[in-house]
């Protein structure tokens, strides 16, 4: 039995892509480290998996890319499944901030000074300090298992390049952990925890790794195509009102009017997005608008969700 | 034939309530005017209306309050349905601010100074300007008209004693008002706009007129009881994403996270709240947490969407 | 008997002026009301009078032009001789703030919500508030007899079109005063103390003029041309301190650095200072830096300086 | 011949220092490390040195503490002996900023994101690594050696278990350091910059050997024991204003006011002053105020300064 929705997809996709595709020449490539540079501007890509394990792909589905900032959410659920909600969000806040996503602003400003979210740098930096694991090679092994089985792709792997540029021009990163370990939020050895946050951000992926950890997202943290419980369905939903409220830095509120769907972008051109109960998205575009979210990437979801009438509200 | 989920909050609802109440003790309620601090700080009240027209109440449900801050909603979508989306997402942004309601700073640090959405003070005020009506008294009478229809009330009025004490107690709004007006953001007189805000804030309600305004957002924009379309769907959806980012002061990430629902809160203690498709809910509980919610409210509805598994996410 | 200084001032004076006149073109001359954008861009003019009465003259120094923020440093003395300083400085501070003069972040971020210093807007709108009077018209009769005492000119007056036109535009010090009024620094009404405000700001001067009111700071409160004491020693030393570390907005420091002096600038160009126990010296040059200082005035004072060992430090 | 100021301080001086100890009872004694908290809160020294030589002591003046921020001003003046003028003033600004000292701020705020002055953290942390040496060791040894010719005192030396707490808990300088160098206003390394800060901010001192730094920014860069140029006067001249401008933290302002001498102040009680052409003055009373200065040596100043009509202004 055939799906509607699905079949539409399969014949407008390539065309939604290439209309969005000119508006990448809007944006502009994120450069703090030569080898995020070297992606190319104008491309744009996207899977998506449905929750019976048909793909979907057009365009540059195929570009591989490093998650960056992606991987915060995962990072978050594994800190959640390690440590429990109480004692993350003694660390983290649950709240937008309306600033830069490297701003250190609040962490001065506001007491507590804790980080206002997990999917800001600083938020994300004091996550990844919550990662159980015996020293910093233990929880970036722990960390890179878990997005393995989210993606059901045993190859995933550092971009050991971009680690290593990550690592030495990091020193705003590094500002902003010593802030936090001068606030009382971060535990431990900054370069250990940096070690693992600079280590997530560089996993290299493709769209369709992207789609297959929504789709477990999108079905409460059950692998449809398994049937395996990776993600306690509580801290899913966690996972999702963040990407709802803060995923696309502070560009979210816009992108929930938009668009309507949770979703979390990274520097180097990818969002990861889902349908609830439906699909799993992976989208690339490296050109990224002021904000830092792909531009043509979010052309193309902002027709997606209109055309498909996605809006979760 | 019966529905279950309304027969299991028949039977719980006055426990959830009488649970709720103590909460009430760890809040304050608003002391800036004395008619709001006349409130009975121990009050919670709640009623629920189905899409079948069925009511639930409970506790202090019959307390009449003034609508305050939730009155933001509605003015929101008239100047949608007055202007349309451009205009006005050309005054106000759509981003959470991480600031306290009242805050001032994002309008001198970030450019283009308008407000960073329609829900904070500063939005709300823009939003008011772009009411359409020949003056000011035009615009009031506009607004009453279409929160009448949308309550199903024709009783709705000002409750005068609050409308005049805000006006004379409103130096920082008036501050906000003109730094918006130097700003290029606001047209017309401040008077003007500032008693065109003041009037709508100062509406007069009981839970039962939320939890029917709240259920036509719930029916996206129909009043399933009356069949009339009262709001375009675009817009219903636009104000409730705006209710699930911003809703809840500088608490709404926490408010989605630990409830999940689209939600605007007042500082007379009251909160308008929704279930998609199902239910228009309206609580009140003057006795206000540090960031201006209704301190039992919140807790009622953190119980409710718990125990009835009702998050969106 | 010869001054070797005064002879040397007056034979450089003229090639100073027209070294420093170039200088105007890297300004711009302010803009915000149509009155102000009149003033000749290039202008430079500048008068000093010795303590013995002696006057030079060179440049543009017959241009006449209004006060603006340079009477802020005698409605702060007039404040300080109705009231003293305790009260004063339990309104104002007495801290440069690093922001514009125009800022108000720190009457939000900082504790108590009192201006920085009585000489960024702010804060002379406080004092302004602080002058005695039956009425506004009462209070600023008192200050304009006050400025023609210190200028021994009875013919000093308002330029009326400046003052209805600052009036007209001051929505961001209407802004400002009603933040402070919620804050409760601000007694009576915002629209008498603004009246006060934009008429000591709309008073028109000539060179002249400001070096006599600043020769009676530099004789420590007496004019040593007539022997009238006109201000106790004491607020003349207060006044000179706040030239000092706030007198020329945010690029105080670097005034103390380069010039040395007590000195107080106005948006029309004007410059008002003084060589303790020698000079007072009053210039013009509209056309403005980045910081609002008059671009030229601030070179020509610079060249003096460094000519002459001015420099207090 | 005997100078009758002289004489009046000799005399009147144990009985100013013991009317200022008890307002050490209003101060509390630095915390933040193990060696500071153990200095006695109740003390109050003072000694001064005329240009003659002659040396006068009140109080506790033998007791010894460390340099901290006092320590800063003749690391600048080091840093342009090193660089010049424009250099240094193109890795710092000359602003007050109106911040506590260890605020980071502006650094995120405003563009170009370099300190707004010399002498709060950030912009000390800044001067430190404009010292020339070979490596760390090397530029302490010249500064060392540099504080040794000032002091006169070749016995000047690093508390060491200040110098190793300072580092191991320097969180929050290292934070900043780090924004420093990603805004590219540091060079070199962050460890060794943070070693040479830390180590001039540990340099032990007593009264004296405050009293005969501060005589040689008193006579504009010679010790006028023994007529040897140490600075050249335009440094001496940056130092002073620096110190009136910025010397007392976030309460310059006031100091300037009530003080009116250009002065230096440490987190461990210590202020460096002095009379310009006449004294060199040096004071610890280790219980701060809540801006950071001693608030016994704050209040010993305001006496003398009013009964020997001191201000500069």
């Amino acid at each position: 039995m055939t799906n509607p929705e699905i079949e539409r997809i399969k014949t407008a996709l390539p065309g939604w892509v290439e209309a969005g595709k000119p508006f990448a020449s809007e944006g502009k490539v994120a450069s703090y480290i030569p080898e995020l540079s070297k992606a190319p501007k104008e491309a744009l890509g996207i899977a998506l998996i449905s929750k019976d394990g048909e793909t979907i792909a057009a365009g540059d589905a195929d570009l591989s890319f490093t998650m960056q900032s992606i991987s915060k959410v995962f990072t978050l659920i594994l800190a959640l499944m390690d440590n429990g909600e109480e004692l993350v969000f003694s660390k983290v806040g649950m709240e937008p901030t309306g600033d830069n996503f490297n701003s250190m602003l609040k962490l001065e400003l506001v007491r507590p000074g804790i980080p206002f979210n997990p999917l800001i740098n600083a938020g994300a930096i004091t996550v990844s300090s919550l990662i159980e694991g015996a020293d910093a090679a233990d929880k970036s092994a722990r960390i890179l298992h878990f997005f393995k089985e989210l993606a059901a792709n045993d190859c995933l792997d550092y971009d050991m390049a971009v680690y290593r540029s990550e690592s030495e021009t990091g020193d705003l990163n590094r500002s902003m952990a010593y802030l936090l370990k001068d606030n009382g939020v971060l535990n431990g050895s900054v370069d250990d925890v940096l070690d693992v946050y600079f280590r997530h951000c560089s996993i290299n992926v493709r769209c369709a790794d992207l789609a297959r950890m929504a789709l477990v997202l999108a079905c409460d943290g059950t692998d449809p195509l398994t049937g395996q419980t990776l993600i306690p369905r509580r801290y899913v939903q966690i996972a999702k009102t963040f990407m709802t409220t803060c995923g696309m830095y502070n560009a979210s509120g816009e992108f929930a009017i938009q668009v309507g769907l949770p979703a979390k972008s990274g520097v180097s051109g990818g969002i990861l997005t889902l349908v609830p109960g439906r699909f799993g998205i992976g989208i690339v575009g490296p050109a990224l608008n002021a904000k830092g979210n792909s531009r043509a990437g979010v052309r193309l979801l902002e027709t997606m969700s209109q055309e498909l009438d996605w809006s979760m509200f």
